[in-house]
């Protein structure tokens, strides 16, 4: 299996302090080493790195782990290789370009009934189940909704149909970005959490390190931190539940009512 | 203006020395200091690194100078801005998946008539008319040939026939790879060179540095390397006419007969 860190915010954060523990797992306190990889939206562009070598050794782990990326939306894995050989055309996150805007993936699980399907217009550079999940999905929303992009509540309920489609298939944890909304579906097993004022000081789990946000951020600042399994020991981390899709924005995850028309959550 | 350096190998390959004196003229020995981008070619992966400060003092070109990535398809482009603003989105180069694989495109020049055109299946993220004309190559591809990749007999006078019709909208210098192919066309400036047995040692223009390829190199390699200006002052580098599309393979430019059958030239 594989491991997912996501960051939604609602402004640009550097995502330096939960990258250090996450690199970790990559072949250091867990043996996720087939290769990583981290995107990074500033704006209406996206810069992604990717590595075949692990996480924890990689010499583009360290710059991205010494070098603050300020982003207002991040997807990052570290993967232990099941189906598709070790390589880099296999190392998440993917990326494709629909209605004019970046869309990035990355997924956890297995997914060992999932047919390629009929050739679309997103085709597997690869060799994953992943890669062929991110392509139906991009084609299925293409097919769905041919000239731009909808509103979310329309949006909303056909990314949910088709996951569900897609996740009878074995299990598809995955983070979803467009460069505004990080959506994140929990298959088995995800959980965020999110840090805004009063800031306190968070350890990580992975490293001895520990971060006081309350030097770093301002009162405004929110951030939303999702990940395959807790970074820190010292806060209170939201289990997601297995089959629920949530849309992070601005930090926070939306809610939808049952017309589907989404509010940000009071959280 | 910008400016291009490409590499087409008959092996991966470092492309460490021709960087940092291409990099150099990104804020130190010129003024290409708006951004600049490198992408390297993996077997069927494609990584791509960008940044929007200048070459010469990037914390990640610094990463990508010292870290031999081993490539046999590389496209870098160092950024001067004239049409689209400075930022992350408008670093060259671009990419697109067609046909299951990844492509990639740099350009020099400007195309101030260039009209964005109907909406494709391919669309911008930035501002640049580079994107636009990037994205209307990969449209018209995809139109043409709908279904998979065609033999380059056919690829290439449908290839050229498009360059010609964009290149009337003002200056068109590019590189376009799909990873096996480095597609090289001259508007107005691009020269190359193709470094094989017997190798000798070449020293930088942009540095004083000199690296004998005769210690490094094995008699079986086959290097070609693609700028805007020579980037060493002791070989002799071969200047590409204006209107002349080329398209390296394993380190050569093939020759195209009349009828478009194409041979690996005797160089």
């Amino acid at each position: 299996m594989c491991q997912l860190l996501g960051m939604n915010c609602n402004g640009p954060t550097d995502i330096c302090f939960s990258f250090e523990g996450f690199c970790a797992r990559g072949g250091k306190t867990d043996d996720h080493k087939d290769g990583w990889g981290i995107a990074f939206f500033e704006g209406a562009a996206c810069r992604v790195f990717l590595d075949d070598k692990p996480s924890a050794t990689s010499a583009i782990a360290k710059l991205i782990r010494e070098y603050p990326i300020k982003s207002t939306n991040v997807v990052a894995h570290i993967r232990k290789a099941t189906i598709g050989p070790v390589g880099l055309e296999n190392c998440h996150p993917f990326t494709r370009e629909l209605w004019g805007r970046h869309w990035v993936f990355a997924h956890n699980g297995d997914l060992p009934t999932l047919k390629s399907g009929s050739l679309g217009t997103y085709r597997s550079v690869g060799q994953t189940d992943s890669e062929r999940a991110f392509c139906l999905i991009m084609n299925q929303l293409r097919d769905k909704f041919p000239q731009q992009q909808p509103p979310m509540e329309e949006l909303f309920p056909v990314l949910q149909e088709m996951t569900q489609a897609i996740a009878s298939h074995g299990i598809f944890n995955y983070l979803l970005s467009d460069g505004k909304h990080l959506f994140v579906h929990c298959s088995t097993k995800l959980c965020y959490i999110v840090r805004q004022s009063p800031f306190a000081a968070a350890h990580l789990i992975d490293e001895d390190l520990t971060v006081d946000f309350q030097e770093l951020a301002t009162p405004c600042d929110r951030v939303a931190i999702i990940a395959t399994t807790c970074l820190t020991d010292n806060e209170t981390w939201t289990t997601i539940q297995p089959g629920e899709l949530l849309v992070f924005q601005d930090g926070l995850p939306l809610i939808f009512q049952d017309d589907w028309a989404c509010k940000v959550s009071r959280y």
